[in-house]
């Protein structure tokens, strides 16, 4: 496939086709995961940084894996390094907030046309969940019922059809999803398609009735399938020689970073940021853990921040303006290697959404990408307190540049 | 329950809570139909005027109806002026487009609190509909299918649950739609309830996925619920004395008209218009019959053209662009006695959307309402070519209001 000098290899991410395949454990696409071994989300993070809502999630996933009978005893396990931890990044993985996949997690397969393959978990359904660090037994519970009820009635209802999410993300782009804070419009489409599949497929209407009362609570439940499309997507631009596109932006609550396409694994850190937040009632940004989780993969390929006119409800909850978020729109394309001719905003002209981020552009326009994201309270038993739209440090774009430079000049002229 | 002097009722309309009841043929709900007696859209007609496609709607009407065995024969029947011809307005109903309803007609029955009802049309499906003029087998074949189909599976689905059209309506604004012209989103949450109602209830599957996937061809299916909503918010408010809020706004093919709630069932018509026109490729805009239909009902109470803000993707098509777009959203505000405290628009500070069109108002401020439409051609055989945004002419308002102050000076003081 021929790759542009100028775009890198994004001007195919109109042309692909990402599909939802299954619902399975993760250990079944992740064979590395072991009953103390996991993936966290963001760049490598030692043990002694861990947030308070990591490890709390962190404790949740040995009692799912009956590797501990009570929270106390995991916290010994997780205190004596016990376990191994992995960006879930070197594993096809993309772990919203804490991002704590152990074996047992249910999550969303997605692939392509070509073959590229990558995961995340399941929505939990709404309130308490163990991304965002809850492991009280109510949690644990609901995920052992999602593995014993809900995973075999989604497989049941998808067999012998393919949902064809880059279709659910177009469309939703024009019903006030922006896809990554918003995932309404999307998680409607896919009800539908659920529903009518589980119909036609003959799941039994009470297990059926149940599952659907379970996903119909959480309003954002389609919210991980685009992530695993997006991380599809991010994926096949990376690697490619000289390219200054941003493969990948995350962080876990301590440190945020990107992968850049030309420079391979590594990362470019920074003190992951609080940015501008917008809190449930009672709490106040000292509250705030730094932003964590690896949803930003949705801003890589262009949605999320990137495409906030296509939500003028997620604009709005965060206070700005038809101009302001006009002039974002703008700022976006000066970051931006392309234009998408498929994916769309609803604004006259329907401009394509701003696509690919370049740290060379970055740098030149003195304009950071900044991110949607959720907010969770420093103390892990209090979860998500509000959402925000956090910049990525200018610095990180800076190091990558001068990695650039640095790679470009070591390589033999062609 | 007191009435404003300064809204005229308006004010109750954030309190109201529509709900669909059943799908029934209209002559259950309206026994004033007969073989040979039809409702029409708009103001009352001549049957010398009835433009084309109204004229062919009623040779699919006698077809249904079984009054004649060919298309032919209904039009001799139609010559010979063997029917009867009742504006909808006067039963409670919503027509849109011809508006042509006749005794198997399948309705959607709407219902609030207070136990007002009001019926509209329920959606023939996607491709060429009687309701455009169209009479051909397919047309009413279709229809008599979804009498003997559609409608028990439909009914079985909501046996049992109340469907609440003003809370669809409420979040489809918040979703892409203004409800009128684009029911997209409400059309989703709609189909999510039937499906999810129809498992619940034990619908069989075969009929349940032939029902679903005759719907779901139809992405505005839900359009014709929220007219029947809209037309129980505008009873509500009709016939306070005194009171200049417009009460209906509705079109013929040939006249428009407005009822104002202090002036009871007067009409004050002028010739409609055809609007500022966003056709198909292939046509232009003297292919354009006037403006029809009783569904600016929607603009009655806010919705459609009152809450352009509310549809990016409709603004987007109109060729509008945000400044446009919240230039007119200014320009109601003018026109109109509130604004909803729960009906809101997407955009910073979330407005309410602008209620209760005051005819006074409209001539001080010399604005006249816009509403959104679909566009027909004048030859019946085509159909649908288009969509528009068409200005209500300032005369029926200046006349109205002139009535208005003839119908104070009459009235003894109070």
């Amino acid at each position: 496939m021929h790759i542009s000098n100028e775009t890198y290899g994004v001007e195919h991410w109109d042309a692909a086709q990402v599909s939802f395949t299954r619902i399975e454990r993760a250990a079944t696409v992740c064979p590395d995961l072991g009953p103390r071994t996991f993936l966290h989300a963001g760049p490598p993070i030692e043990a002694g940084e861990l947030p308070g809502p990591t490890r709390s999630a962190l404790i949740g996933a040995l009692l799912l894996e009956r590797q501990a009978d009570t929270p106390s005893e995991a916290a010994r396990l997780l205190d004596k390094e016990a376990l191994t931890l992995m960006p879930g990044h070197d594993f096809n993985a993309v772990g919203p907030m804490t991002g704590i996949i152990s074996a047992s997690t249910p999550v969303v397969v997605a692939t392509d046309s070509a073959g590229r393959t990558a995961f995340s978990p399941l929505s939990e359904g709404a309130g308490r969940c163990l991304r965002f660090g809850s492991h009280d037994e109510r949690t644990i519970q609901r995920i052992r019922w999602i593995l014993a009820e809900a995973l075999p009635v989604i497989n049941s209802a998808f067999q012998g059809t393919s949902l064809n999410i880059s279709r659910i993300i177009r469309s939703a782009l024009e019903h006030g999803d922006e896809c990554h804070s918003r995932s309404v419009a999307a998680t409607n489409q896919f009800l539908i398609q659920f529903l009518a599949g589980a119909v036609r497929n003959g799941v039994e209407s009470d297990r059926l009735t149940r599952v659907f009362r379970w996903m119909n609570m959480d309003a954002q439940f389609f919210g991980t399938f685009t992530m695993a499309a997006a991380r599809i997507l991010a994926d096949s631009v990376h690697g490619v020689p000289g390219s200054p596109v941003v493969t990948a932006i995350a962080a876990n609550g301590c440190r945020v970073g990107i992968r850049v396409s030309g420079l391979g694994d590594r990362w470019f850190t920074a003190d992951a940021p609080v940015g501008h937040t917008v809190l449930f009632s009672g709490f106040d940004p000292g509250d705030v853990l730094p932003i964590m989780g690896d949803s930003c993969v949705t801003e890589v390929v262009g949605l999320g921040a990137l495409s906030l006119p296509a939500s003028p409800v997620v604009a709005a909850h965060l206070g700005l303006d038809i101009d302001d978020v006009r002039q974002r729109e703008r700022d976006m394309e000066r970051i931006t290697v392309t234009r998408s001719g498929r994916y769309r905003l609803p604004m006259a002209g329907f401009p394509g959404i701003p696509q690919g981020i370049d740290v060379r552009r970055v740098i030149d326009a003195s304009i950071v990408p900044m991110i949607n994201t959720g907010l969770v309270h420093r103390d892990p038993a209090i979860g998500q307190i509000g959402a925000g739209l956090a910049p990525i440090p200018l610095s990180v774009f800076q190091a990558a540049a001068a990695a650039l430079v640095e790679a470009t000049r070591s390589q033999p002229a062609r």
